[in-house]
């Protein structure tokens, strides 16, 4: 699903957009299909030069009121609109692919900048951009069409599939497998070794750590998205596993054999222990903590900052924690909760004196 | 406020800090204005070549015993101290001035290291120091007295006010504004692209997730310090806002399209997800997670690991969670808690029985 | 307790293991003692060329029906095993020991890249490997056995024990003291300045805040492990101390002037706020947060996601937080939780009732 922008400048008519998203553009009499478009815009915001979107029925009020040149919407909202309509079944994903049209990040130099360290038995594809101060070492496999940006290291035997882009100072440490149309925001590590030791009881105390080699490595599926500051530990035996069309957000901590399912989206600053299994199309909100060697179903939601400690065999949504409170009031509620078990007692006292 | 030692060796008289800090310098009849003052240290290690501060009537009893050779109070806790004293109405703040002037930390070497690779196009202001490896690509410009430490990565269209540190491994993506005298420590990034795609129901389970280009950019006020390994993503149409004097600690996490205002701390490990709206002079603890589209109010205070889920309209000290217990009563006040509602309605039961 | 294969290319045999773990070799008399081993798998996937182990008398299953080569077990497993035994006091710590003689990784080139930027007055031990793109500064002391990966930065005055590994990306500031045997993983960063400031009442609203220099630094201990993306601070006064022993995961943060004790490990996600003071030998879960200016004693045992407001002053298990509930019924037990004083309040009404 990637898009490539056609122009130089991202400049389109309205014709012109209808046909990047192949949406239907209805559109008033005195109206101009060739009005020039700049950029997008939330409904509220947009002025004559911008399209904007309406994806939640919920904002039909601000529909009603916008000056955009146009708006993206689902045939059963056209009639609100009180400017040219375009009409797509999905109109989210339509403003997502048009979105990048209006990019104004400019594309990677094409070629290898002089400065990067290549090893001299890499294998790179055609199209690529390599930028100052990367890094790559012995027997990396690199796909066409990757962008790998500045100073970013790439480890020996490190293989890269097409259409990947590695932003600023990524890590890809030995032996990573990274699939095509992979994005991998900067500061971000994959390949780390695991959080994985063996105590040694024999030497008394306090414990010495004899460290366990990670011999496996992480397997990245395609298009992948990984943000910023991001963790992904090497396996142990096996490989840590991320299957396609994962999306994970910045400061993610992901450890040692962990397995997340296709489509599965994970929020910031959540992590997830070593060998625990997230199933296909689970929804984890930010600052979850998941336990290890534990299984998550297919089609499970974790509300923000969940502690997860076991198992969750089935759909559903999922939530642990506490309301927010005013300070005194929480105070209350906090001591009264370490008081729990006993006010249970009392109240079974309770029942018991009335049903004598 | 910045403050500029002047001497390359940090040894400094009483009679000179005092004139550096504007303090009031009170001293008994045998002491020696002229003693040479090596260091800063707490009230209870110092010697006599320290000075030390009293910034917390709490610790006047550690005053008392102090052999620092001074000591930086206010007036009224003069008479309590032994040893000299450099009066200030912030004696906190006098000390957070005087410590710049004893930093051992050298000074970064002025130019632009022979390695760093800078493009051709970028505007440089006077007396920087650009280190080893530093990138810089197309566009950027760069105030005047600006640090970049080694291996930072400049990305295009950057601009860079005056009185600016990066530390090394720093990363601002294309396009983000830094104000001046803004310090960023190592490993974070500014600008990544955020959390943002299109399910696309179209093409079935589980989902293929459509990118949603981030056309906005960060911008960042001036005296704004941001800790290592931080993240702020840059916004989606609009820029992510960072307003003058916000302080942010390490591994904080800030989506897209967030704004906070002006004076407002972070502590280390937040999370604040993507277009929450966090008002000036707020006190946000560590671990805090902060839902999306919310807004909290000016000088509102949120204690550690607090979830904040919903909006805070006013100022106030909030917080949520459960306090530490014994593991054995823990699991019992956690069992109890999911028998909360039930029991409740046992109460109710006890109640009505009670009133017939 | 490091330990370093002897061969280029992982192959053993069985009595060769043997020999390298000082483990008895226990065979059946139609096995072969010279088969050749080409590394480890659990019980359940090892096939005839794989050694495995079995620490945990719950997968005495598994044993059962393992094919593996051998099993490394402790004596009174053994008559359980179809399989030749590797016999050992210590299962689990002779398998850790036993990876690294099959850990695929090459072994970092020895020398000096000529594309690392190195200050002319730095001291080098012998056998060393400094990676592309590594930077030195002035007057950093590095032992012997030490491997700086790529694009790491190393500031002024640092010094650097013996067979120290520091993975890509890592950057040790001004003054940090690494011990020996430690290893650093990718994107840490040791030494940055913490989240010290001084507000300035004087300055009115928003608050002005003015940095403290942090003339402290990090002193890291022998045989410490530090994970990705882990943040350190370095002490405002005095410095800050991880001691021998310590082993920290990832995208940890520990804040300015911790002490932390020898032989603690501290989980991924976890956050130690400044002043604090950790115990030895303590256990400390992922995403648990710790309050500054506190003391935890040694053999404290912390489980995931714990708030720790404050000291605890003897060794056991402490926890804080709720269970993860299916999410209408965590409504329920979150409302609930906030009328809870007022529960207890009609409880102890039916109580007085029940009395009189």
């Amino acid at each position: 699903m990637n898009v490539e922008p056609e122009k130089p400048y991202p400049i389109y008519t309205l014709l012109e957009i209808a046909g990047l998203l192949d949406a239907e553009l209805r559109i008033g009499k005195d109206a101009d299909q060739d009005v020039r478009i700049e950029g997008l815009a939330s409904l509220a915001s947009a002025t004559e030069s911008k399209v904007s979107f309406l994806a939640n029925a919920k904002y039909r009020s601000e529909l009603t009121s916008t000056r955009a040149a146009a708006v993206i919407l689902s045939a059963k909202d056209a009639e609100y609109s009180p400017v040219a309509c375009l009409i797509h079944e999905e109109p989210y994903l339509a403003y997502a692919k048009l979105s990048h049209y209006f990019n104004p990040r400019p594309k990677p130099v094409l070629g290898i900048h002089p400065s990067a360290v290549i090893a001299s038995n890499v294998k790179i594809g055609d199209s690529v951009s390599i930028g100052p101060g990367v890094v790559i070492l012995d027997h990396v496999e690199i796909g066409d069409n990757v962008v790998i940006s500045s100073n970013s290291v790439i480890e020996n035997a490190v293989s890269i599939g097409d259409d990947v882009t590695l932003m600023a100072n990524v890590v890809l440490n030995f032996g990573v497998k990274v699939g095509s149309q992979v994005v991998i925001q900067s500061g971000s590590v994959i390949g780390s070794d695991g959080f994985g030791y063996a105590p040694s009881a024999l030497l008394g105390e306090p414990t010495a750590w004899q460290k366990i080699a990670h011999c496996g490595s992480v397997v990245i599926g395609d298009r992948v998205e990984i943000g910023a500051n991001t963790t992904i530990d090497r396996g142990v035996l096996d490989d840590t596993l991320i299957a396609d069309d994962v999306i994970i957000d910045n400061q993610v901590h992901i450890a040692h054999n962990v397995k997340v399912g296709a489509g599965t989206a994970i929020a910031g600053c959540t992590g997830i222990a070593g060998s625990a299994t997230i199933g296909e199309d689970c929804r984890i909100a930010g600052g979850v903590g998941i336990t290890g060697h534990i299984s998550i179903a297919d089609r499970v939601s974790i509300l923000s900052m969940t502690r997860v400690t076991g198992s969750i065999k089935q759909a559903g949504t999922f939530a642990s924690g506490t309301s927010t409170q005013e300070v005194t009031k929480w105070r209350k509620s906090a001591a009264r909760l370490n008081q729990l078990d006993e006010l249970h007692k009392r109240v079974k006292a309770l029942e018991n004196e009335k049903s004598r």
